[in-house]
Order: C-alpha cells, then sequence, then structure tokens
C-alpha cells in the first residue's frame, strides 16, 4: 500500500491543514475537527452542519461555504465524528434560526448526530435532522439499517443550503432537505477495492475481471458479483435499479450527478454519463442539470456512482442558486 | 485491467458523446474531434486553442469556455490530435484577430500544431503559438525534447484566456501565456503506473514499495525510483527540485497548484497541499492563490504534481478573472 501520507494516524489532522492553507474562505479547527466558514453566520439565516467518516472528500469539508453548507465535522477515515465535534459545530455556526443536520443514514452518524442534537437542544439551539438513505441497491447493509445515503448528499447539501440562504425557516429548510432526498436515487458500482491508511491493504477483494454491483462508499457489497461487462451495460443495469425503485415518465427533468469514487478517470466518468443520457433520452426525461467528477468519494476506489434527483422548477432554482465552496462553485 | 469504457477503440468518441451531454455551454464535433464554446468568438477577440493526447481530463475539453480556450482537440488517449484537427479548431473559432496556439512540449504535438499553424496562416489566420515546458524533472524524454509541458498548462490557458477576454491582442495573448510559463515549474511523483485502454496493462511497472519521483505525465521516466516514503519528505524533494531551478525570496507570492494525477484520493492531495504551504512558509514565499484536485491527470495513475507559478500584480488579476469551464469557474 503506497500513500501520500505521513503516517495514518496524521492522515486526518494533516489534511485539515492543507484544507486551512488551501481556503482561506474556510476556518479550520484542526482540534475540534470542526471547519466552517470562515464569516459568522448571518443572524437569522439557518445554519446547515453534517460531517461523516474522512475518505469521501469533497465531502463533507469542501461543500462549505456560502449557499451549502455551514459546518463539516470530518471523522476518523471511514468512522463517524464523535457528538462533541457536531455540537461545537452546532454552537459555532448556529445564527439563532437553528441548525439542520444532515446526515447520511450509517449507524454511527445516526447515533452520533442524534446525541448531539439533544445536547445542542439543552443548550438551547434549535435542531432538525436530514436523513440520507438515496441508495437503492440494497435494504440494511453492513454499517446501515435501511438504505445507505451517497451521491445525492451532495444534492441535499446544495439545495437545502439555497434555501437557508433565501431565509428559509428551520423547518423549511429541513423539508427541502428532506424533499430533495425523496426525489433522489442512487446506485454504484466498483472495479476495485479501497485501502484505508490505517488497514493498509484493500478492504475487500475483488477479482481482476469482476465489479461489485451495487456497493456502497465504504466497499460495502452491494447486489452481486458481475463479470466486468461495456459501460453501456453496466449503466443499464445501474439506471434500472434506480429507474424500477422511481419511476420517470416522460417529459419529467432530473438533475444528474455522474460521481466518480475516487480512482476512476474523469475520461471513463464521461463515458458513463454519455450511456445515462442515452437511457434517458430512450424514456424522453430531460437531464436539467448534471454535475461529473468526484465528489462522493471512497478513497481510492475505482468505480461510479449514478443519481437521479427528479426536478421541478423549485428544486432547479434551488440548485442554480449561487454558491462559493472549494468544490461547487458558480454565480459568484 | 477494468475500465469502464465500451471498448478501445471507441473511448475518445464515447467520452466525447458524454462531454456534449453534460455541458450545454459547449459544441461539441464528435466526427471532426473538436469541442468549442457553444457561443461564436466575439469579433476581434484572440482566440486560443490547445490539445493534446485524451487521458490528462479535465485538460483540455475541460477548460474551454469563457475566461480560456476557445477550443480543444483531443488526440488519442496518450497520442497527439492531428493537425486537421487543430486548423478544424482555428477556423471554428478565430474571430479575427488571430489565434493562438497552446502546445505542451511533447514531440509530436510540437509538429503536428506546427503544420497546423502553416494551414491556418496559408488560410489567412494568423497563429502564435505558446510552448508550455515547465516540468524541471527532466531535460529530454521518451516523447520530448526539452522540459514536458504539464502543470503550468491549466495556468496557461486560465491567463492568456482571461489576457484574450481583456482585448489583448495576439502577440499580447500569447506574450502572456509565454510569461506564465517562463513563471511556472512544476515536478511530479508516481505511486502507481497507469493503464491506457488499448494497452490493457500498465504503461511501467513500479514495486510495491517505490516510487517514481520526476515522472512525466504519460509515466516517462522520471529522475529517479525510490522507496516510498512519509508524505513530508516526498514533497520537500519535490519543492527542492522546484526552488532549486527556480528559488522564490522573502516575501514573493506564488499561484501553487496541487495536481492528483487521477488516482489519489483528494485527501492525500490536502495533506501534500498542506506540506508544500509549510514549506514556502519556512521560507517566507506566500502563497496569493491555490488549486487542489484533479487537473491535469495521466488516467488512473496514483500520484501527484506540483506546480508553482511566480505572481505579481497582473497575473494575479488574470486570476481572477471570471471564468466559465467544466473544470474551472469563478466569478459568473
Amino acid at each position: 500500500m503506497k500513500k501520500l501520507i505521513n503516517s495514518p494516524d496524521e492522515v486526518v489532522t494533516d489534511a485539515l491543514a492543507g484544507i486551512a492553507a488551501a481556503h482561506p474562505g474556510l476556518s479550520v479547527d484542526t482540534k475540534a475537527r470542526v471547519i466552517t466558514r470562515a464569516a459568522q453566520t448571518r443572524i437569522g439565516k439557518v445554519a446547515l452542519v453534517s460531517g461523516g467518516g474522512s475518505g469521501h472528500e469533497p465531502l463533507h469539508g469542501g461543500f462549505v461555504g456560502t449557499g451549502m453548507l455551514d459546518a463539516a465535522c470530518p471523522g476518523e477515515v471511514f468512522t463517524s465524528p464523535v457528538p462533541d465535534q457536531m455540537l461545537a459545530a452546532a454552537k459555532a455556526v448556529d445564527g439563532g434560526a437553528g441548525v439542520v443536520f444532515i446526515v447520511k443514514n450509517y449507524t454511527g452518524d445516526v447515533l452520533n448526530f442524534r446525541m448531539a442534537a439533544e445536547f445542542a437542544e439543552e443548550e438551547g439551539i434549535s435542531v432538525q435532522t436530514v436523513l440520507v438513505d438515496d441508495d437503492v441497491a440494497v435494504q440494511d447493509s453492513t454499517w446501515t439499517a435501511g438504505r445507505r445515503g451517497t451521491g445525492a448528499t451532495l444534492l441535499v447539501e446544495k439545495m437545502a443550503g439555497a434555501a437557508a440562504e433565501f431565509g428559509g425557516s428551520l423547518a423549511e429548510v429541513a423539508a427541502t432537505g428532506r424533499r430533495v432526498n425523496a426525489a433522489s436515487r442512487s446506485f454504484a458500482v466498483a472495479l476495485t477495492s479501497c485501502t484505508t491508511p490505517a488497514a493498509g491493504r484493500p478492504g475487500f477483494d475483488l477479482p481482476e475481471d469482476e465489479i461489485e454491483v451495487g456497493v456502497g462508499i465504504h466497499g460495502e457489497p452491494g447486489r452481486s458479483r458481475e463479470k466486468i461487462r461495456p459501460a453501456r451495460q453496466i449503466v443499464a443495469d445501474a439506471m434500472a435499479a434506480i429507474l424500477d425503485d422511481q419511476p420517470l415518465d416522460p417529459g419529467e427533468e432530473v438533475i444528474a450527478l455522474v460521481n466518480g469514487l475516487g480512482g476512476t478517470p474523469l475520461l471513463e466518468l464521461y463515458i458513463v454519463f454519455g450511456e445515462v443520457a442515452s437511457v434517458l433520452a430512450a424514456r424522453g426525461v430531460r437531464i436539467a442539470r448534471s454535475l461529473v467528477g468526484n465528489y462522493v468519494t471512497s478513497l481510492d476506489m475505482a468505480g461510479v456512482s449514478i443519481t437521479l434527483c427528479r426536478a421541478d422548477e423549485e428544486l432547479l432554482t434551488l440548485w442554480d442558486a449561487p454558491v462559493n465552496t472549494p468544490a461547487l462553485r458558480w454565480g459568484v
């Protein structure tokens, strides 16, 4: 295992130092392990806090900034952050209008954010939680009861973030986040495993000619092992899984995210996007907006996830709203 | 070898179809293999054309848009585009003020762009060429006489692109590009090889505990093979190579690019950026602007390149100018 790290113990601390050096618009508390915007929350604006295990960058720290998150709490690699981090984040960014926790559906994250919400309420901060569970691959998984939260997290953070900038109340911003999650479905395929710095070897074995269909973002098992096939067939199967779960009628619009898991070249992600576009065109579904790149990753895993969010005018307005974060930036 | 492709022969065509579907602001001629802005060049604006082998995405197609390139010509993977592509691009985007070719210093690219420049001149289009040769690792290499062109290509395309938007003449825009190249130095380290779709196996062998120090963006040999070491030491050596070649005095400012080669997680790139920042801080050099991410890649190669561009007020103004491309976007 070769990695550009100093030592497995220092990975998160060292990466936070790099994030602090690279992004003057962020404020990084390397000790408390909280990333916030450098500017304080506007009084009366609902604040958004997310977090989760490290190893999925740019999620979540790369989504802190105007129009998206107010704070992110990175845990150790593939390990939930602790309630103290989330509480520190909530206290740092509450602008008096309350805090929305955006939580990917993994047992550790759910429990720790729940505890943090209780602590925050005790300190007089109102909290609403939005649970993200968009991955249609499997019900229940290695670290999850119910569906896993994956690519839709970006969409929830973007659109709930815009709703907060537009002055939405705590209930309204949380409702927006839940609506985005309910409108989104994802499916992922892995071509390789990934290696955490602490383990130093791949998290699972995948033979040289096989893929994991329906993989989770920590390498959790999916639906099946299959032989590697042309991208067109891999995408057709992934799209069938998504569209079986949430049929889309001709004339409907989607926001489409083709997301690299970390080790896949952008060249291949564009090939996948082309196949996604073909499947949708054949159904008469219009891609209203799209993103292609590495956004919700699994360290060095080769593979891709596809997320479709059924869009309407309101969601597109929220999507198009200005955003200024390290990983997403437009309109500013 | 597992890749998300349909067949090795169709990689570039399929990726272009995906780029076309993903980016309504671009116009993609999949037959001529030319990517241009969807909007025609403003009459009187100097046009910028770049190109090179595919496999380095988002370079160059991801840098087509307002404030950067007017057109890009993708060749086959790791293979120069042909003069006909470059000529077609020049004809498509010339706004009457001439065209700047931005050419990475590889023999095939240099020859083909030279031929295209002659053809274009014959058709009445004035052409100036900016050669990018920022990689300090080696003089002459597998496909290069002189230094290789790598990460600085992004900087040249961004700042020359801004100079063109600001109304610079053909000579002025080319001079800006040359000035950025002259102010820039790069150095790369590979942890793994990369695999082209056509070859189907790694381009070179790198033992499980070794790194290629000074690698080129096609896997060309660098200065030495070394044992894997902590990121701090790897960065210290890379920075020494850059700063030996272009010393920077206390008080000077740089634009710093920490660029992933394709297979390295963003988490590690931030660790590298933190180390780059430490080395510069110790020298009293200020990071005026920075980028961390995958911009000039080598398919699935794990590794990183570091580029430093000595900055001044004029270059920072050009850097900060609005840009709206798939891979770089701000100010709009």
